[in-house]
């Protein structure tokens, strides 16, 4: 039977063989080649998602792989054929997909969370979320699809222009990415970030880095801007500095981009947001084109995937790389191996 | 000499003859008629501001008056001409001006609270800075013109259309325009009260309105839109708990024009602005357009600018006024009338 790597409480991953059933109508049974452990999975992984996700979970939605078999009344795939998955699943009748926002659907399915994810060697999935990826692009790369779309929808939120000073707070992987994407749309791009192997990361990108222990951010925003502020700050970072530095960063109706999740309220120095007429935009997710743009930009080497891949491990260590990752460390992005000959041939 | 009453420390008004010099070179000496004291007004008498106010300091910026006498190269305007003041001088070289927001510029100069006010008998003003109002338009309405800028730049900024739903939290004077003024876009619009007073001359004026002590708001947004929640939400209160209702309100991908003064940072559900992207923007004055249409919303009827006026009071009696809305109590707009016959011919 196949392998799955499952989250079964509280910083306890393990990996169990699971049945995989055929593809029902509408649905394709695919193989994962390589995912991506995300933020998320380590919230997950760390115990604060239980009241959302039910244990034993398989995680993943950062993931490349093939087609294996095809379910009935099903169009425009086949075996073989190399794909990413868009993870979500909309009711398609509550008053945001009415409205146009399916991607934020008010009882959305996300897949990965909400139901079974991509970290196993078989994996069934509607044929509705299959975005496919050119053959000549390896998959390694092509699992940075889904976080190269967050950065997508994220810059198409802020609306980022050409010749911009955009300030994104927060150098991880989707912060990175964020200034790669904002970069080809035109911007100049500052990154503030606390790890110093982010940084230098982000610097071998052609990316300028501040450190904010020892730069003084709104300082140089101001000498950089000639005293404007920016125009766009991305709030990446998920901390309360983070908030306030991009809140300070901004010039007269600058926009802040709020891309991080803060589970708790934050302080916000609304009178800035009065003073200088800024505005705020929370960002989630993303849509199809956005899914589609960031195939383009991954399979064009605008996103150089592979620079951001710290280190790829096989499914049967994907517990020992969480708990790595939950100790912290110089660490990027790190792919799950799922392909069968990674694991010994277990399938 | 003509009268003033002048802000000369925390909780202090008096009235003072003042002298007035000729008009320079682009000035205007306008006879103001009336004044409304406004909320800022109110935070400089308190002694919130004396950072900003040098005392003594007259104040005054919703008003409306008649050009008394024209200095060296002005054009557009005539003695006897019935005019209210766009209070705003702004440097026209800074970013925020350059950019095109002069309305926000970096060193604006706000006529009334950076320099001289209205409340005085004679007052010089930039010819720049008048916006005529017809003839036929009381001037004791033309007092709310200003208010009824702000309103109109406030309903712009949140781009509100027809047949969208919108909260307004704050039932005071800027309140009440803005859901005026929404209304007159096509919105159904609800307004969130504390004060009983000022929620039934809301009812009065035909607008639907909740007690937040006694009614669930969040719960009447739910049931008046099916669950979707409210498409724009104003904060006008200026109260933490205010903003925590117009977060709270707004559906998927809802707007928050942010309104009130904050003068200390607000703890805000961040969380919500990232799961339901919903946005939030800073709104402050106005521009020479909203200007413009608020005198023809006050000129058409559209705001029924004689039923906000609570009363009307002499120069002579502005400290008392101020006093008396420093208690408190049922009131809407207060006008201090500066008309040479209100004072007993003092110039």
């Amino acid at each position: 039977m196949p392998l799955a790597a499952r989250y079964t409480s509280a910083r306890t991953l393990d990996t169990a063989p699971v049945p995989t059933p055929p593809p029902g109508p509408g649905e394709v049974e695919l193989a994962p080649a390589y995912v991506g452990i995300c933020g998320t999975d380590l919230h997950i992984f760390h115990g604060d998602m239980d009241a959302r996700v039910s244990a034993p979970a398989v995680l993943g939605h950062e993931m490349s792989g093939r087609v294996v078999r095809v379910g009935p009344d099903v169009e425009g795939c086949r075996p073989g054929d190399a794909v990413t998955v868009m993870p979500l699943r909309w009711d398609d009748s509550c008053p945001a997909c009415r409205s146009g926002h399916r991607h934020i659907c008010q009882h959305l399915d996300f897949i990965g969370i909400d139901s079974p994810g991509a970290m196993q060697q078989r994996w069934i999935v509607p044929a509705s979320t299959l975005v496919h990826v050119p053959a000549y692009v390896p998959l390694e790369r092509a699992a940075l699809v889904e976080p190269t779309a967050v950065a997508v929808h994220d810059v198409g939120r802020a609306g980022v222009c050409q010749g911009e000073r955009v300030v994104v707070v927060g150098g991880g992987p989707v912060g990175v990415l964020i200034a790669l994407v904002a970069r080809d749309a035109g911007a100049d791009v500052r990154v503030v970030e606390l790890s110093a192997h982010r940084r230098a990361l982000a610097a071998e990108l052609g990316l300028i880095t501040w450190d904010p222990t020892v730069d003084d951010v709104p300082d140089l925003v101001r000498e950089w801007t000639g005293d404007a502020g920016a125009d766009v700050a991305f709030e990446v970072s998920g901390a309360a500095a983070g908030v306030e530095t991009a809140v300070e960063v901004l010039g007269v109706r600058g926009r802040l981009c709020l891309v991080a999740i803060h589970s708790r309220p934050r302080e916000v120095n609304l009178h800035r947001f009065f003073w200088r007429e800024l505005t705020l935009v929370g960002a989630r997710l993303y849509d199809r084109s956005d899914f589609e743009r960031a195939v383009v930009l991954v399979a064009d080497g605008t996103i150089p995937a592979d620079r951001l891949i710290s280190k790829v491990v096989p499914l049967t260590e994907a517990p020992a790389a969480f708990q790595a990752l939950e100790a912290g460390g110089d660490v990027m992005k790190i792919l799950v191996d799922c392909t069968d000959d990674a694991q010994g041939a277990a399938v």
